[in-house]
């Protein structure tokens, strides 16, 4: 890959018409193409531990530097699984939950049903899968349950540029906070994961993140439930 | 339109290969084309009634044809959108409901956001409306709240074709066998749609839907709540 001496990341990409999906048009891993990550010793003992979209190879090292995660998370991208793909299946063997984009999902199972391609994932090594589906929202899926957060009704979206990250961010931040990795308590992460995605997309980059309060985001989430809730016959 | 004499409504489609969208490639009205329904008078006191889709004018005329109805829904598809717009926009202020496809909804409001196109019929009569999404669920938005049921997480869709039948039945029947309008009722009434349209589209044609028991309709319901909910930190 061609590069510039200090070339910062670069990832060129285009959205579709309702800001849903989006093609990538180029990726230059610039400065990323050397990086050799090294963890700084006060955080070699997190427990709760997100690898964030980069070379696997990357992820891998630096997993091997944190010395007893509780909570392994980790993304990826359609760019390394295309050019990566036994370093990254090398990956998922040791992390607890792989987050990805339906059509990360998709290509990386080889099967376009969401459902049989998390089923698939969940054979190479993570107990659970995250499916990120934009405006349709995020499935947490375990070899038993499947758990679905609807995506939050906005009339306008700015700009879905971070929207993963911000879910990995209030995913991760709300396992970290309350340390509990019991399924009801991941279902919450999920809708902390969506609040956060549902706030980002508010506005351009990270202006509406830079100003958000703990009181929205859980009145986010509140909103979340009564999206989504309903009672059964004669119950209250 | 080309018609033989005593040829049937015929309407040809080619769905998506996911089987979430799918374009109309041939409408022929056949018999429709004259049909002047007459309703029996032992239907003409019904309390709910759901005016499957076919031509605005014969669901007016229909419509006048029933005493005092409770509760009025209604189907259209993109031929009357385009064909008989004005007719259509009359029944609609007649109506509480209208149950759309969410590209329905589009071509209707001229919105590609599905909540903005949702309160842009809102405003030509309906107190409610229902998107259908495909494999993304449905909607339920009146002017202060929008409700939302997932899809049924299937890995195998055998016929989408009459799913959206199927939907109206379910939450039709739920309203018609409560007798209740309140909004906690009609998300359970969503919810009982959307268990009939899962069920109908795991076998082809009315297969599953012929030997489909109430047990299994209430289990599908239960599922669809394991599937949403959660709890808030401190809750059960």
């Amino acid at each position: 890959m061609e590069r510039q001496p200090g070339e910062s990341f670069r990832w060129k990409a285009r959205y579709s018409y309702d800001l849903n999906s989006r093609e990538t048009l180029e990726t230059r891993l610039g400065v990323f193409a050397d990086f050799q990550p090294r963890i700084p010793e006060k955080f070699r003992d997190a427990k709760f531990v997100f690898l964030g979209n980069i070379d696997p190879e990357l992820q891998l090292n630096v997993l091997d530097q944190v010395k007893q995660p509780k909570l392994v998370a980790c993304d990826t991208m359609n760019y390394w699984i295309q050019g990566k793909k036994d370093l990254l299946l090398e990956l998922l063997r040791h992390i607890d939950i792989l987050m990805v984009n339906d059509s990360e999902a998709r290509e990386l199972s080889g099967d376009w049903n969401v459902y049989r391609a998390a089923h698939w994932i969940l054979g190479r090594g993570p107990k659970m899968v995250v499916i990120k589906q934009g405006e349709h929202g995020a499935l947490l899926v375990d070899p038993d349950t499947t758990f679905k957060v609807p995506a939050y009704p906005l009339q306008e979206v700015f700009d879905p540029t971070g929207a993963g990250d911000a879910f990995a961010g209030g995913f991760m931040a709300h396992v970290a906070r309350t340390g509990d990795l019991a399924f009801p308590n991941l279902r919450r992460a999920m809708v902390y994961g969506s609040a956060m995605g549902s706030l980002a997309v508010e506005a351009f980059g990270v202006q509406r993140l830079e100003r958000v309060t703990l009181p929205e985001v859980r009145g986010r989430v509140k909103a979340f439930r009564d999206l989504v809730h309903f009672s059964l016959d004669g119950e209250e």
